[in-house]
């Protein structure tokens, strides 16, 4: 019976085990910043784990590595037999041809060993169990390990390489400097233009599934097992520049200064009440500050304020925009420097499919396990086809709702129902 | 009739236009931090003008440079003969047998021409006039260029070792840190041990003068020629490190975070208002933050934060010490961080001697100059000296205050007044 396949714990836990030893750190977490040795030392692995699972391994222009299991007999029968759980794969175009399960190997600078990393050995996971059994599906799947999702260089650059969605533009003003992405890119062997043709027909993608760790603490709060993402919150991301200048430090009087700190002092502050006091469903961040010159005797002539801002709700998302703005040009202003603003992206908060939803839901009741409805403060690779084709995530408990650090935890247990639940959901959506 | 005796104003421009471009930036500017190339070419520079004007070459274990001109005849008549002007010679000891007469090569980075530079050029050319003129002195005189007055390295470091300051602790946690003046050193052909060695006995210090650019605005805006030093303030400086917590900047809830850039930027403003309110004759500057991990979607874990503080009051100056640690404090409490101190150094106010301020007064007069006296904003090499020998410094109008940028120009009529006062003092403390 397809309702009581399971995942092999055991064989995923192995998998996991080996794959956080790369850039693994004394604090406990790891260190794979994209296209960094760590990183590109992982996907090798990650290709061996795919051919030793028997698996097809394929890789495209944008990094992207998979793990294949192709529709066993007659792929183009899909179209003459109606599926058998009509309800639920309804929504699946006719044309549909491969459902991918996906995440990514990347992490931020010294994260944490789940963020991304159960994703693709859940996936992977899944794919093998499937294989095993036997079980007949209409739909290739595919278990795809996206570039850069945390954004490094540009941020979930794979997905929206595969997607169709990334432009010329996002890769000449990347996040992460220009240099650092032509510097990775060279590293692993790709291009501006590989990158730009890694794009996928619309029809062949039947789905995205996406197991992930919650990354806070609702769900462990309320011991329930499974959240089941209604929404990813949208991020846009800036760079504020306050430009003064540079004087003596020791003889020019604290009236007669343009300090460029101040303003970014200010903005800080500003911002998180700003954020705390008008919009709560939103969360604001100032990861760093660069101040040049830099030096202890000058007075800082410019300070870049790196600035990152999410709301699960788009007319929310533009209040806040126009608020944080105007708040950095006041205060700007009150100290009497320039400020110059830099739009580094923009990603639209983004509804999870209903119907793929629902196979989540159903695939919980299955394996006998509690579930609740919830948004995703974290972006994802899913928002990058969420206006492309069916799209789901599902989350498992965070110990301590730790997250982007080596403290980052999820019981082990947990991490095998979410794979238990992600092969169920594919399941229902891929059977013939 | 020495009175009348001036320097070659056209000599010294040819050599300042040749020194400016050492470093020159874009801006106008010279960018010459300790040991980088730039310095060292401009170091090498002066060695051949020395060579080239006839003078002997020095230097030292600390890499101080020095161009020396000796007492022509009996060195050691000095003890015998009484100076003419008896009144004015009176502090210098009847040991002394060399008057310093100094400043700096090096630069902040993309600092300004005259900064330094004015005044190892205007001592350069003093002693080539007083060569030239075949004046008689009591004392040898030397034009000297010190290592690392502006800090890029530990700061006031040719002077503190060549007075016998300098120690091992400030060479182990120098405000640049350890691996850069390893590296420095190490370009330059120096040692800790040849830096701890430099140090010469104080009774062979007859005085140190010093001519520099104002750096503020008080003598053009009074419109007066001269300025002569009372007493230089006093720096203190710290790293301040806020340590708080590294989360997911998209999953973590405001309330939730222990985010260490709020204290640091609470503690910036703050510590502004502490001064302008409290403290009206001091003045602080944070000129850096470093953020850690300091990437766009994690909470900063930790900001180090560069703190330098100035008063030309003792008294005043503890005050404020603890009243700027006291506010770090509160603010790492407020908002749940741990707070770091690291004390860098501290030079205490100095106070110019009377005697040698007396000496400039005079030269003024002789030269048809006006005078004011009043205090240093900045730090200098002079107060290595105060507490060794007799010491002075005169200042001469810096266009609209500006220092430590590339805007900052003094006209070069005023270099010219200065170098001519400098000479007139120089000529008072050491004629036989």
């Amino acid at each position: 019976m397809t309702k009581d396949l399971r995942v092999n714990a055991d064989r995923m836990l192995a998998s996991f085990n080996q794959l956080t030893l790369f850039g693994a750190t004394a604090e406990g977490g790891v260190h794979r910043p994209t296209f960094h040795e760590a990183h590109l030392a992982a996907r090798r692995w990650f290709r061996e784990e795919v051919e030793r699972s028997g698996l097809e391994f394929r890789t495209d222009g944008a990094g992207n590595h998979s793990a294949f299991l192709p529709v066993v007999a007659s792929p183009s029968g899909a179209k003459q037999s109606p599926p058998r759980n009509a309800e639920i794969a309804s929504e699946l175009s006719p044309l549909a041809t491969t459902l991918l399960l996906g995440s990514h190997l990347d992490s931020v600078p010294n994260g944490g060993r789940f963020d991304g990393a159960l994703g693709i050995i859940a996936a992977l996971e899944v794919l093998r169990t499937v294989k095993e059994s036997g079980s007949k599906l209409k739909v290739n799947l595919e278990a795809i390990d996206f570039t850069d999702e945390e954004g490094t260089l540009v941020g979930l650059l794979g997905s929206a390489a595969l997607t169709g969605h990334l432009t010329p533009a996002m890769l000449q003003t990347p996040r992460g400097g220009r240099e650092n992405l032509v510097e990775g890119m060279q590293r692993a062997g790709l291009s501006d233009e590989s990158m730009l043709n890694a794009a996928r027909p619309r029809e062949s993608l039947a789905g995205y599934l996406e197991l992930h760790i919650e990354q806070g603490k609702r769900l462990e709060r309320a011991g329930i097992n499974i959240g089941i993402v209604s929404a990813i919150v949208g991020i846009w991301s800036y760079r504020l520049s306050f430009i003064g200048r540079a004087d003596h430090a020791g003889t020019t009087t604290m009236d007669d200064r343009l300090d460029a700190s101040l303003a970014a002092s200010a903005f800080t502050l500003g911002a998180r009440e700003l954020v705390v006091k008008d919009f709560p469903g939103c969360v604001v961040n100032v990861g760093k500050m660069d101040f040049a010159p830099g030096a202890f005797n000058i007075v800082p002539e410019r300070v870049d304020l790196s600035l990152e801002f999410r709301s699960p709700d788009e007319e929310e998302f533009k209040r806040l925009d126009v608020a944080l703005l105007e708040l950095a040009g006041h205060e700007a202003l009150r100290f009497g420097l320039a400020l110059r603003v830099e739009f580094l992206g923009k990603h639209s908060p983004s509804l999870m499919s209903a119907t793929v939803q629902r196979a989540y839901a159903e695939a919980c009741e299955d394996v006998g396990l509690t579930h609740v409805s919830l948004t995703s403060g974290a972006g994802h690779d899913g928002q990058s086809f969420a206006d492309v084709c069916p799209v789901g995530m599902i989350f498992v408990p965070s110990v301590a709702g730790a997250s982007h650090s080596p403290r980052e935890f999820t019981k082990w247990d947990d991490c095998v129902n979410g794979a238990n639940v992600l092969l169920q959901a594919a399941l229902k959506l891929s059977a013939e």
